[in-house]
């Protein structure tokens, strides 16, 4: 079968290797579309050599039909279609003695600590497996993985109905958080500076902004009545959307962190400090998360075909990686994998 | 009757003044006890003088009995031994409304936007007052107000009995927070700067370490399993105490923010994000919190005795407020007001 190896340097090679047969707790699962994540991009530039090395398939966000099934496994049937939830926790580490799984001290993240999905078959631990609806578009399925990070981070945040929600930065994920907020019943406006993800963010119907035109947390405060976020989601990793979130934030507010910021930004300690805010790290998602994600999906509550920008062959996945840098134009791209 | 003003650049004017009669909504407390807090530092040091201006009576405290009561008020008689929670909120915008009442957006707080205890007698809405037992002394009174703050700030943790702490900072405002917290079943690790400090808080039962000679994340970690602090109280209003709080807080652990950070620190807001821990702001108190710090002081669960380090007459004012100037020794001073 065929298999994309990231080698370093922002270069896919593309091998033929043998099928890797599933042992007794594994299932195959045949590749049908694989997306690329932000951490896949950095994977590309070199960011993440010291990790996953230079000879090593990558990708997670994917959809695909079981192929073959270990014998210690139950309930799952060669045919079936699935999404990876790809996590492998140790189970033994303080997070994951406290039911805190997902953030394993220990985490095996498949895809970047093991290979992934940009290969034709993927074989994985059997628990990381959640079948989806048989009249679910597999493309679409492509998408369950980011989607169960909103739903995460949503769930994190406590959201009810009514509320007024704060998202800044409208990449795949800050769109898709506003998107599953805006399910919640929240009210969601999103702060963005690419002009086509405003337009796009205003289709959804979210109020749309540009912090370069717009005062973004005074136009909360006159949105709300002086009240201003209740939830704010950070999802640019920038020192401005740092400050936005702390001067945006209603009294007792919550900040949710879905955004990595690989510098320490300067933070106004005294605004959580006088208004009693809460800042909540956001990290993947748990099972909860990933059964949310597919009810979405599957019920058409997110309208997956706009946030496809392309789909290529894995023969293509180099140049679908070089026309996605610095591209603040799109949104997710799928690789077609068998 | 005398009152002690504060008069700009480090000093108090002491003025004999009429008493102030009270509306049919107040309550006359002659004031026995009031104790110098780290924000009538910061006023007497000038950095709030565009707040208080420089004829403010501060002080807030304190202890007392009532003198006299307005027309309109009921429950509350002559005699009566008092505290005051020193909140007046506006009950009108969006965080009063929330029920947020004691972080109102228009909050006055009495002693800074009103004139304060440092008087032998203060006149103030009858629903600041909260009555206190017979039998406790009004020198032990006068630290319920300190005491709620750690109340409010160990509550805000959610807190559960055997979870680990680390308290870091060991003044006033942090020891009672590790005291609360202690009698809240917790493990008390306090972080300090000073020997002085360090040796009270062994006495009181704590692991003391100082952070010049000890990583102080490293030890959470090496007493806890490698789990680390399920809840961190950040006392110290400093950089290396903002750095400290993310290394050592445990997967999902929460940190509580009691410092006033008047700069913007560095955070490693990645931390946030990849162990999913929680950052709560929390300031000041409410009713509750008041009502469980007279129960600790009237108990003896808080050894107040402990807590104070002088007490001096209100003409000595100016002298307690230079002693207390770079003073790393002192915990709570006292001035008597009548």
């Amino acid at each position: 079968m065929k298999a994309a190896y990231y080698s370093g340097n922002k270069t896919f090679s593309i091998e033929n290797i043998p099928i890797v047969e599933v042992d007794e707790h594994d299932v195959r699962v045949d590749v049908a579309y694989c997306g690329v994540c932000g951490t896949d991009m950095h994977v590309y530039h070199g960011a993440m050599d010291a990790r996953v090395g230079d000879h090593r398939v990558i990708g997670h966000e994917m959809s695909g039909t079981i192929g073959a099934v270990g014998d210690a496994v139950s309930g799952l049937s060669i045919g079936d279609p699935v999404v990876i939830r790809p996590l492998d926790a140790c189970g033994d580490c303080p997070a994951c003695r406290r039911g805190h799984a997902h953030i394993c001290q220990n985490l095996k993240f498949l895809g970047l600590d093991t290979d992934g999905a940009f290969q034709q078959s993927w074989t994985v631990p059997a628990h990381t497996v959640h079948r989806i609806p048989a009249d679910l578009p597999l493309q679409h399925a492509a998408l369950i993985e980011p989607v169960s990070v909103a739903c995460h981070a949503v769930r994190r945040s406590r959201l009810a109905a009514g509320e007024d929600v704060l998202v800044i930065g409208g990449g795949p994920i800050g769109m898709l958080t506003a998107i599953v907020a805006q399910q919640a019943g929240a009210n969601v406006t999103l702060s963005e500076v690419s002009k086509h993800r405003l337009e796009l963010a205003r289709e959804l119907g979210f109020i749309a902004l540009d912090p370069r035109e717009t005062d973004i947390a005074e136009a909360m405060y006159a949105a709300t009545g002086g009240k201003g976020a209740d939830v704010v989601f950070e999802v640019s990793g920038s020192q401005p959307g740092i400050d936005t979130m702390t001067e945006a934030a209603a009294t007792r507010g919550r900040v949710v962190m879905v955004a990595i910021h690989a510098e320490k930004p300067q933070v106004d300690l005294f605004r959580f400090f006088w208004r009693e805010i809460e800042l909540l790290g956001a990290r993947v998602y748990e099972a909860a998360d990933y059964e949310q994600a597919i009810d979405l999906v599957a019920s058409g509550a997110i309208d997956c075909a706009r946030m496809i920008t392309d789909v290529r062959d894995l023969d293509g996945i180099g140049e679908a990686f070089a026309a996605l840098s610095g591209n603040a134009q799109a949104m997710k791209s799928l690789i077609k994998c068998s």
